[in-house]
């Protein structure tokens, strides 16, 4: 799976307050992207609002952005579910819709055991031959990867890569070598929390899975090159220069903040699906003059 | 809303792999619990699998429910649901299928903000007017409902009671009189996490929403008339007798157990929905003993 790697860009999906997708607005986001030369696009991710999604929308806004991208992109589908067999069928579509992996996620209600969440993920691999991407992500899920659970999942045919969350940037390069260790050789390790990335693909992961990297994408992908070309000076140089953004995304949530700034940037101005509160007016401004300074410093949006 | 008060019953809702509700099967449970004089039947909690559920079978299992109760028993309904405009519909459906309250979780993917599970509260009690219930459930949303948040809700017109979680029977008392001082008069406390309602009954609380007296109805209800007739020995001799029961949802949880349960007392014959897997024989052949232990000592199932 040479294209689990790089830079993946998770751009937000507009819908409107009934949940319906503006696939228009999500072709002008992706087309960006793929203009942009991402390694490939997240698409539904859980800034993409997944999980608040109907099947109906999610299969509507794979197919406008696969149209839009053309095949110049990998792409990368969010398929999490709480129930398995949703799961299964949410896989199912985005595979012969044409994404290139789903991206599973343990979402879940009733809190969910290692052989449940295992269950889960082999079935979905099984049922849909959509190459999975485990979604670890205890911030919304709850659920911790365990390295075992990681090491038995890691061998079920189909199961190529994981994105893991923030890693401690004094341990990043332990935590990413102890997984190494206990996955097959060619399985993508992969990294987000923005805000702790940069270290983790300095250390060598394959895969940053942006959230910035779906608006900021130019600064993203500067930093993606340099560590891939083994510049760490120049990635952190670069992390540095963004480094008000992830103190908004510490502050606000990257979800959060992301909306404002798709909002400031002229790229899309919806709001969150409710129960999901817009930020208030004071947060804005705060985003605005950080960004302010950002473009005027180094670079236009993009 | 009197009928928020007493023993609350909240029966499994049985469904098949599809998650199609078997509504013969669910009749027959909430028959049982109509027959046994419970004061209210909890429909569609988690014990009821809503989180599982689409729209169209939970309107199926309320409409199947309601008509076999026949206006014998009020009924309260699960509600939840991860967008504020589906928690509306599910909301009006339920009024309109003739619920007397609805049920209502902080159930979320991304981490809501105070003021996010008011508006999404606030917005669904005024959209459908039926009279709502706090599902103060941190096990399943990771949500805290902190003091301040239940003062504001308990204000909002149409929410009528809180169901909160299990409480440490040390401090019962001091939790329930310090929420008793920030809700309105006639505000209904309630209890959960059945292992620990006992004191909570005792201690004064208006009603005890029972995984496990959807099921050993009988016991249950003893428990509760005993606590609401001052019988404090009484109360909590007979939930002695059924400590056993509570060891299993303590290891087990709650919901696992009672679908064992539901098995061997031939009342229904169905898997949870996946992922959530049944448990493993020795845990079923373990739960078997306990209640062959528990029918001969005491009390027939029911």
């Amino acid at each position: 799976m040479t294209f689990l790697s790089g830079l993946s860009a998770f751009p937000i999906t507009p819908a409107d307050a009934s949940g319906r997708v503006d696939v228009v607005t999500l072709r002008q986001l992706v087309g960006r992207l793929a203009s942009a030369g991402v390694d490939s696009i997240g698409l539904l991710g859980s800034t993409g609002i997944y999980m608040y999604l109907s099947r109906a929308e999610r299969r509507r806004a794979l197919e406008a952005a696969l149209e839009e991208v053309a095949g110049r992109t990998p792409a990368i589908a969010g398929i999490g579910a709480l129930r398995t067999d949703e799961a299964v069928r949410l896989a199912q579509d985005a595979k012969a819709i044409g994404a290139a992996a789903g991206l599973l996620s343990a979402a879940s209600y009733l809190p969910l055991s290692e052989d449940e969440v295992f269950e889960h993920f082999s079935t979905v691999a099984r049922e849909s031959n959509l190459p999975i991407v485990i979604y670890d992500n205890p911030g919304t899920t709850h659920f911790q990867f365990t390295p075992d659970l990681v090491a038995r999942l890691a061998k079920v045919p189909g199961i190529a890569a994981i994105k893991n969350p923030g890693w401690d940037p004094e341990s990043t390069g332990k935590l990413l070598a102890d997984q190494r260790a206990i996955v097959p050789p060619g399985f993508s390790i992969g990294c987000s929390s923005d805000w702790t990335a940069t270290e983790t693909m300095i250390a060598g992961a394959d895969i940053w899975y942006s959230v910035l990297g779906g608006l900021l994408t130019d600064v993203c992908l500067r930093i993606v090159r340099a560590a891939q070309r083994g510049d760490a000076g120049e990635a952190r140089r670069l992390n540095r220069e963004i480094a008000p953004i992830w103190d908004l995304f510490r502050q606000y949530s990257s979800f959060r903040t992301v909306y404002a700034l798709a909002d400031l940037l002229g790229l899309c101005h919806v709001e969150p699906p409710r129960p999901i509160l817009p930020l208030p007016e004071e947060a804005k401004h705060q985003i605005a003059a950080q960004l302010a300074k950002l473009t005027t410093q180094t670079h236009p949006a993009g």
